[in-house]
């Protein structure tokens, strides 16, 4: 299962998605996710070491993402905070067990695969462009803001 | 992905399958899995509390699963650690997604679903009689000890 602040990197990356140019102060954003201030500093910081996003500190400051959404999938959010590794050698470190995991282990690898196919194949122009769907953090007020801006009627 | 403290709650449930009959101590316990004696003990306080193993303090206690561990999947020892809650409601709250939820906590709801799907179908028998495979936490020489008592040969 994700860990919170996975989840709050997925909402932060998704609200920059929403403004292709320009920066967004750390205070909309926080707004915007409902993630609390101090919070959101150490996942921006976070996704900016993982080169998705950039920032610039100060007055007029704020955050744009570093590419665009339609290149930054779930899978590149998450593993920005809590990298999904495939288990590649006995946790326990068991020499018996070097030539292959045992069902234990072997599953929760499986495991692991499943999740990094469930995120790579979604970007965040996909989250944000589902017909019908509602628009991931919009609020009816964003909503209309938003759509004005993706070209929606 | 799990937490570090469920995957050492499913190390812990194979060791006590090992041993159908009696109480492991938990030094016991703790040599086999290679968990942190103190960690362990807050590991079998939970699996406790969820009613999968039971245990008994002072000389001569130590620690036997409540149910057969046929009867013990996956998902019932993650559970006691880390719930794998399904996504019902919009996790900000919002009132126009009160309908359905967006595109991102959709796929997220669908993904714990998927672990859901992945680990309530193994049972702790699964992955101790996996012909062919490794014991789980099993050396060599517990390899040799606990096909004894599996009656293997």
């Amino acid at each position: 299962m994700l860990s919170q602040t996975a989840e709050y990197a997925l909402r932060a990356t998704i609200c920059l998605s929403y403004s292709s140019e320009g920066l967004v102060s750390t205070s909309e954003l926080a707004e915007v996710t409902k993630v609390p201030m101090n919070y959101l500093a150490k996942v921006l910081q976070l996704l900016a070491r993982a080169e998705l996003v950039t920032g610039r500190r100060g007055v007029g400051g704020g955050y744009r993402l570093q590419r665009s959404p339609d290149d930054i999938s779930m899978l590149d959010v998450i593993n920005a905070i809590d990298p999904i590794n495939r288990i590649t050698a006995c946790p326990l470190g068991l020499d018996n067990h070097a030539g292959g995991l045992c069902p234990l282990h072997r599953k929760l690898d499986e495991t692991r695969q499943v999740l990094i196919d469930q995120f790579s194949g979604v970007s965040m122009t996909d989250l944000l462009s589902e017909v019908g769907a509602n628009l991931p953090l919009c609020d009816e007020k964003m909503t209309a803001r938003v759509e004005l801006t993706l070209g929606k009627q």
